[in-house]
């Protein structure tokens, strides 16, 4: 198959609309699906809030940094989701004054649903381009993202 | 190296984050050189207006649907960039009542210079993970486009 091209320009696609269209392909599927499960107060926007927490919770400002959202975009998020249930606030234990933002057991079932979801979309996606090829290409793209995480100053999801 | 993991579960990362995560730090990267490069008023969110444009002029519902995004979000993104110089609305040669949203000189400068930061990207991710994986990572993404945009129910950039 020929490469993909730019629609405005005609020059072949660069790696962003590369990473992103199948990007965009996947969180429709999976919102979609998600509504079929019962989780139907997600939309393709929560997704940062989960892929940005950290297992002993976040701070806000850690969310927003990591999912490179303002602090008042990503509040509004997180307040949805704590009104849904999908998310508690705590006091932080190394400073009181500050909130950690937790995932909740209603998260845990929806981490579950998210987990089954991808790899009924894997299997799908590797039925279109061939096995060997989608994992090949998972196993590039994990490279990558190793080797942009150990890039200075461009950390993503670092521990605390 | 070992696959990366999420944060929150620390099970192996679906396709779903290492597609995102490269896309958004391409995205940071994209956005601070243009700023360098004289186009201050940029900010992530607006790459998706170009994105979703097509040569001959777009419909607001158009771009919005394309981009995954509501109306009135993608009507704020355009109201910006016009403001700025980046677009123009004309009628609709198919539709006098309607309106196309068209790109500008200043926009098809804006092309190049988008053009030249990828390729010094591309040649700082080949650099990191190998040319040869580089390569074949990006045929592979453009494989998965081509199987994704023939999916019925799921077109990308389809044409008028």
């Amino acid at each position: 198959m020929s490469s993909p091209v730019y629609p405005l320009s005609g020059r072949p696609m660069q790696m962003g609309l590369l990473l992103k269209l199948p990007y965009v392909a996947l969180e429709r599927h999976l919102t979609r699906r998600l509504h079929e499960l019962g989780f139907a107060e997600l939309r393709p926007a929560h997704f940062a809030v989960f892929q940005s927490l950290m297992p002993q919770g976040s701070r806000l400002t850690e969310l927003a940094e990591t999912a490179g959202m303002t602090k008042q975009s990503m509040g509004y998020l997180v307040d949805y989701l704590e009104g849904h249930g999908y998310l508690r606030r705590v006091p932080d234990p190394l400073d009181q004054r500050a909130q950690l933002i937790r995932i909740t057991q209603k998260s845990k079932k929806l981490d579950e649903a998210v987990e089954t979801v991808l790899n009924e979309l894997h299997d799908a996606w590797a039925g279109r381009i061939g096995r060997a090829k989608f994992n090949e290409l998972r196993d590039l793209l994990g490279d990558l993202v190793n080797a942009l995480r150990d890039t200075a100053g461009a950390p993503v999801h670092s521990r605390r």
